[in-house]
């Protein structure tokens, strides 16, 4: 993959709105740190994968990027994570690090409130 | 104020760790809109004011910048927030966006885990 290290994260990001998380751990390098941070972290692209996958299958999935930003090699964005799952309507605000090395997602760091998600996935309904 | 966003920004980082909340306050326009993400957002810089001081007066501060990139007048910051209050040592992971107009910060936003700030202040020992 080439482009900036915007472009590599809108690909990502493109990936997520697929709702194609094969496409979204190809952004990975092998040894990729993912934080959702009110969380555990984890480390590896197989592990990120196993993570990701079971959470359960999204129905659909949007993020709308309000906000992106790069210095070097780390790009930083402002977003709201909107997804179904379950037959619940997840609308998340959050923000997220990304750290680029050779065209490749090799940290992403998220920052949400961890009670804003269990609410929706607990009492929202079907959107 | 003069400078770039990001300058802009680095100030009023600055103005935190001095601890001075009317220096602070300075660098926002009138009608600054202030959203701590999990909580309801204040609007206007007298009320951010008076929210920032009725908290309570900070022992110290210690805004550490893990990363910043602006694009336009969007200033994006992944940062960790220490400070000491009523004997607690907060150290709070997250990020954060500006809007900057006529070199004032016009929005504010933090993106946080609540759960993680308050169990720091009921629990947190002197940092």
């Amino acid at each position: 993959m080439s482009g900036s290290p915007t472009d590599i994260v809108l690909d990502f990001i493109a990936a997520w709105n697929a709702n194609d998380m094969d496409r979204v751990c190809a952004c990975f390098t092998d040894d990729v740190f993912y934080h959702n941070v009110p969380t555990e972290p984890v480390q590896g692209r197989a592990a990120v994968h196993h993570y990701l996958t079971s959470v359960g299958r999204f129905d659909w999935v949007d993020w709308k990027v309000r906000s992106i930003a790069a210095n070097g090699n780390t790009v930083l964005t402002e977003r709201v994570d909107e997804f179904g799952v379950g037959g619940k309507h997840v609308s998340l605000p959050l923000m997220g690090a990304f750290e680029i090395r050779d065209g490749k997602i090799a940290a992403w760091r998220d920052y949400f409130d961890l009670a804003m998600y269990m609410r929706q996935l607990t009492d929202g309904s079907a959107g």
